[in-house]
């Protein structure tokens, strides 16, 4: 085991070679574009599916093959999934459902930097990581006693927008954080429009690129309630969105600062995807309150067609589980795997 | 005339070959991307434009005729439509234009399953369908008194969002309700966001395709109003959504059932494109409260581009004009164009 | 110097042949879908960057040239801009950093009819010319004392939505007004949803173009501010729409009565692309309130991948920044750059 409690990536790659690699994902969250990103960048894929829900992925031609399982057990396959050279691509569901300290341990080779993982799972640790890498992010209370505005509280662990609530004033906090169990953190509540701000580190070239942007659809915030319910953030799905281009140089600055945070506190930078999550006031300054350090569902919004921000690097768009593919393939072919997998 | 009132389609089809067919749509809706998918598919394009609208739809080099006439004429003009080999495409404006009995005794080959359209001219029918297919449907009252919530207000035959209306309590329900004629139903007034399913039918492949999703953008409802109009649902446009994957399974089997139902009730399948109209709970609870049995504007945010959705099902994307026409190419290829046309 | 202040454009002209020409613009707004259209186009392409912004352009492999300079500077280095056979793309951000007088004087071919930026910097003429085109406006008081309902203000040469505010009634109105310097102008405030329209005259083929439509994503007005703030404009970024297809006809016309308007008042008409802004009363009434003669940002919705809406008129979709290289490029190469530039 190397530092982090993650195993030596040596090890785990041992038998892959240039050709012949699979990727393997679970199948929900971003599994479609991962693996036809896959398929066409001629590698094989495999949809590990928790019980119930094979058959959706089955159906689609570009999945190879479907492994359904309860997904708890899947640290005991990882031998079978070495077997067949697969690279795992982790996401949101993955993590959720395998757990992020079996995400962490899992004998298979994941691409992307798994020491994040950690990070990702204390929403202290997450904000100080945005902090160090120098970026404006919202105040953090450290008790709901020094609240004096707009708040909203976020649970540990918190996933797809459960587990965030809003409180307007002081009193209607303390209200709301009764019955609250477990840890949370309580951030000052920032005004303005939201946009998800996505990443692609490349180890093999050297950059950060720019890939694009989206808006959560969330579940009551966006619905029409006319009043009839508390705002909620479930996220049910993505918005397109163009991200007014005075913004873009210094949203990739501020990618650029973060990716080097994630460098020096982890020894690694971020590989691959991740997106750093903002509100942009109306004095257009961007305020970042929570990062993803691996793919998100709002890349979705570039399905199939491609990010038209993937052509300021590229001749052809691409979307980002193609570009997570060409990753895997380019670095098998020039046996530099071991600096996109960990 | 078979049961229902349409035509038998075996007449209707007499001197249609393999070749040489042509798409007609009314030029309003989803026109733009029925008549280009049907060029893209090699049939020729018929567009029937209400007059002083044919002008805009002349100037497309996929389309290849103009036919301007009063739409209430469209029944006469039947053998001449015939005689071009025509097969009309059914959307929310041509029902509108020409009338729901009128379109299910059109004597032109008409692409879907005319029954349906017996079943969405009565919102109770429609809920019914629903609710047989095992779909989660929101409560439907049947009476005023009986109403202890906030509500939404359907009148019969309401098109692109005209004829609904929201009462927050019964008090303003029975206000509203003075003055309203005809039929409508009380429905319960769920609270979430909106999402639009759509799928595709095929009998030729003997599967239900999942096609995409989009929300509807209403004025007043999505308006910036700060409380000076009541919420009113005109449909003004469409905006793209990209639904949670993890929803997606379910939606298939939901769109498979109410395919079941459609098939049961009416002797056949819904045959190409349709639409569940749903409301997104915080809980990820998908509640559907309307349905569509042909292709509706939703579909347009694929248009040209096509549904990335569709890449599972073939190589290229294809959006749903193109998907229609590419299922009666088919048909009329293999001597099959009866199971595609009423 | 012709009429309007603009220089004489058969001077700015000599040199430029049909071949080795380059698109220049501004490095913000609009200029990443420009720049790749004239390459796509074959043509040369010089990013004029803000000092500190070039480094973001000079990555794209689609950029010939970064220029950095300040930007009040740029009139001093039309004669190397010519050398260069550059024609200048204006957009919001050009005139903003330029400032309209310099951008109307400025010696280099100008890509549009500069003779509408003078209309553009005066609230009151703007509007005069969209009704003199006979579309429908909303209502502009001639002083606070005869508002008797809800209005938006709009400062002189407000720009990405600043300068605008919302007032309920007089009261709200006479309050906000209070610090208020410089002209502006007091209009009616339309209840119903925002849609922006694009267009595209080619002077070349003499017709009008129907291009798309977006959605400004604006903070506050699309924050989640539960009361918290007053709505604010400020352009964050665009949202795809898709318009009704029932209305792309008139919507069409409209935009051809605005082009004879122009052609009326300045001797040209737009030129390009030029965007007319409404609100859509759920009437289906289109009511304007603004008009941009040249590029808007919301073009950026259909960036690379193009506007469905432009396979009525060409085989494969192209997006704004492309259409406006391919008018160049067929001007100069059928020696007629003289009816595209001014």
């Amino acid at each position: 085991m190397s530092a982090g409690g993650a195993p030596d990536v040596g090890g785990l790659l041992e038998g892959y070679g240039a050709g012949d690699l699979a990727v393997a994902t679970v199948a929900s969250h971003t599994a479609i574009q991962i693996l036809l990103g896959a398929k066409r960048e001629g590698l094989r894929t495999i949809a590990i599916a928790p019980p119930g829900r094979g058959w959706f992925y089955s159906r689609m031609w570009f999945v190879d093959d479907v492994l359904e399982m309860d997904l708890r057990e899947l640290p005991a396959a990882a031998e079978e999934l070495r077997s067949r050279r697969a690279v795992i691509v982790p996401h949101g569901s993955y993590v959720e459902y395998v757990g992020w300290r079996a995400a962490m341990e899992i004998r298979v080779p994941t691409f992307g930097n798994r020491y994040l993982l950690a990070w990702e799972a204390d929403q202290r640790r997450k904000m100080s990581l945005m902090e160090e890498a120098g970026l404006r992010v919202p105040r953090t209370y450290s008790s709901p006693e020094e609240v004096d505005g707009p708040v909203i509280v976020k649970l540990y662990g918190a996933k797809g927008g459960r587990g965030y609530f809003f409180a307007r004033d002081p009193e209607e906090l303390r209200d709301r954080l009764r019955g609250v169990e477990g840890p949370y953190i309580i951030q000052e509540y920032v005004v303005g429009v939201p946009a998800y701000h996505h990443f692609f580190y490349s180890p093999l070239r050297g950059r950060l690129e720019l890939f694009g942007f989206d808006v959560r659809y969330e579940s009551n915030v966006d619905g029409r309630t006319f009043g009839l319910a508390d705002p909620t953030f479930v996220v049910v799905g993505n918005l397109p969105l163009v991200l007014r281009e005075s913004l873009l140089p210094s949203v990739l600055r501020d990618g650029e600062s973060f990716a080097s945070a994630v460098q020096e506190r982890t020894g690694r930078p971020p590989v691959g995807p991740f997106s750093l999550e903002s509100i942009v006031r109306d004095t257009l300054e961007v305020v970042y309150f929570e990062f993803s350090g691996r793919i998100v569902a709002g890349t979705s919004v570039y399905m199939v067609h491609g990010s038209p921000y993937s052509l300021m690097y590229f001749r052809e768009p691409v979307d980002m589980g193609r570009r997570i593919a060409m990753e895997i393939r380019e670095a098998a072919e020039s046996g530099r795997l071991s600096e996109v997998v960990t």
